[in-house]
């Protein structure tokens, strides 16, 4: 059995992991053991998946965790950049120490195998640690200067996975998410929660804030992208990264007003017209310091891959969580 | 009076700066109360100078240091690059752990005063937060990816000291030194030792260990340099930084072989035979993940200002430091 562990599993992007997985496994691995760990899980769970509830901030969770001795590790959890930026002590502690601390309990657990032991750690950063001015398309060299505590939060876990991985604790990865689009379900406190809701929303026959100007450019994958970036990166040969470890994941380079056009051509004018405009400066603000467009390559030079349009995020959600969304709100 | 705390104080360069600061000041600040914070004060201090001794890791020093209220924060202690390589959990708490701490006991003291007190950090980084593969000559927004662990730590604490300033608890910023070069005194644990040895060894009549080839080209500064780096840091106007705090400095860009001809023209051909030729795969293998030159653009743009040349950084060793070797070793 292959033990493989989701930390914030409860989450979106670590609920569609898990059923992804449940459906399809993972290519090169038999029979998976899959545990989940979050504070929440709000849906209800396939019988085939172990859930523990708790919180990455008490140290005996950490301990536990790490005494599960997973093989593989898909480290997602965080709070979000509104949140982070909001409540510094607790973005700090949440977002990066908790990262240090189940570090440094399965390097104890290397160290007491005799480094036998070295579980693979696929850890969710983002597109955040970079801060402008930026240059039209982003490559793969560029410096990280995050302009949010959120960003340098992942930034620092960035630096962390590598150098233990370096010393060969652990085989870490860093996977720089686009902004994901759409999220089904509620809005949530990431300043970048609008993007999905005026496409969401509408598509659910309901009104859509959106906080900042149409001509804001932005990059976007889907979660289904998302839950493939994370099992590719699973099976991936870590020595193909040369030590370094954090990638800029392929994605869709659009603007809000392109992401309307798509909805329109996707569900008709009159859906467009529940999208309503209402500015707010601290979202502005915040998203004006987020990078635009990324050329990726290395990431696709490995295989990562991620839809070729925002017409084509659109379908992924209609045909992966509309259903269930319509089906919930028709119940 | 403006307080000046000097952390890492009783090193090469902390005892440099507070030399400098005795005799010539620190522009736009009138009288200088300084204090020294070290491990150990190897030599004779000059009695306008507090020396406190201790450790950075105990709980108690930090908040008493904190307590200072410091106007100016010089941090320049970390243990090394060799010693953070061989003892990994003692690399990230000092050179990481301590940052942190000292950062949160300065944040609590600026939300006591309600925001009124922001002291001014300037942090000594270093160009090993650059890991290769580099340019011939690495600008300023190319990647930190790290491939040790003491330039992990450096970028950490960048980041940490990057997300406290942009909140407004400190005014912060950091200094990628290139490496120090000629150290006086004794060789140290740090890989890039040896590029002071093969010219300060002979130069004071002694053999020196030469560990790599001739063709590795390294990025230096001398300790005048470096002290006036920090000087200049001190007395820039933050707000042109743009939130991007982690400045590449001017140096100079040489090879081994170029250094030693530098020697040459310097001392004369006997001096060179001082310099024995030692593999040593270690050192070899650290110092190739070295970056070897920089454009230095925004630093010299923000009136950062090194030698132009390794003669020069010859020079400077021979005027501020080789009569003070020369007549300890005829004492």
């Amino acid at each position: 059995m292959t033990k493989i562990l989701i930390l914030g599993g409860g989450g979106m992007v670590g609920q569609k992991l898990a059923n992804h997985l449940l459906a399809s496994g993972l290519s090169g691995y038999k029979a998976l053991d899959i545990t989940l760990f979050d504070m929440a899980f709000p849906l209800k769970q396939d019988g085939r998946l172990r859930c523990i509830t708790g919180s990455l901030t008490n140290a005996q969770n950490i301990t536990m965790l790490a005494q599960l001795r997973p093989d593989i590790v898909f480290h997602l959890a965080s709070i979000v950049s509104g949140e982070a930026e909001s409540n510094f002590d607790a973005g700090w502690q949440i977002n990066m120490f908790t990262m240090w601390h189940y570090l440094e309990a399965l390097k104890a657990l290397h160290i007491g195998s005799n480094g036998a032991y070295v579980p693979k750690i696929i850890f969710t950063s983002s597109i955040a640690v970079f801060g402008g001015p930026f240059p039209e398309q982003i490559d793969d060299t560029f410096l990280s200067a995050p302009q949010t505590s959120y960003g340098a939060q992942k930034a620092s876990c960035e630096l962390l996975l590598s150098d233990f991985s370096r010393k060969g604790f652990v085989d870490g990865i860093s996977l720089r998410l686009p902004t994901i689009c759409v999220r089904p379900g509620k809005a949530n406190l990431a300043a970048s929660s609008f993007f999905s809701g005026i496409i969401r929303e509408p598509l659910n026959g309901q009104k859509a804030i959106l906080p900042v100007d149409e001509s804001v450019r932005h990059w976007h994958a889907s979660p289904r992208a998302a839950a493939g970036f994370l099992r590719h990166a699973a099976t991936l040969d870590s020595g193909l990264l040369e030590n370094r470890r954090a990638l800029n994941l392929p994605g869709v380079s659009c603007t809000v007003a392109e992401q309307i056009e798509a909805l329109r051509r996707a569900a008709g004018q009159s859906i467009i017209k529940l999208i309503k405009r209402q500015p707010d400066d601290t979202i502005i603000n915040i998203v004006s310091s987020w990078p635009r467009n990324f050329t990726a390559n290395r990431a696709r030079a490995l295989g990562f891959q991620a839809e070729a349009s925002f017409d084509e995020i659109i379908a992924t959600y209609i045909q992966d969580d509309l259903p269930n969304a319509s089906k919930a709100s028709a119940d």
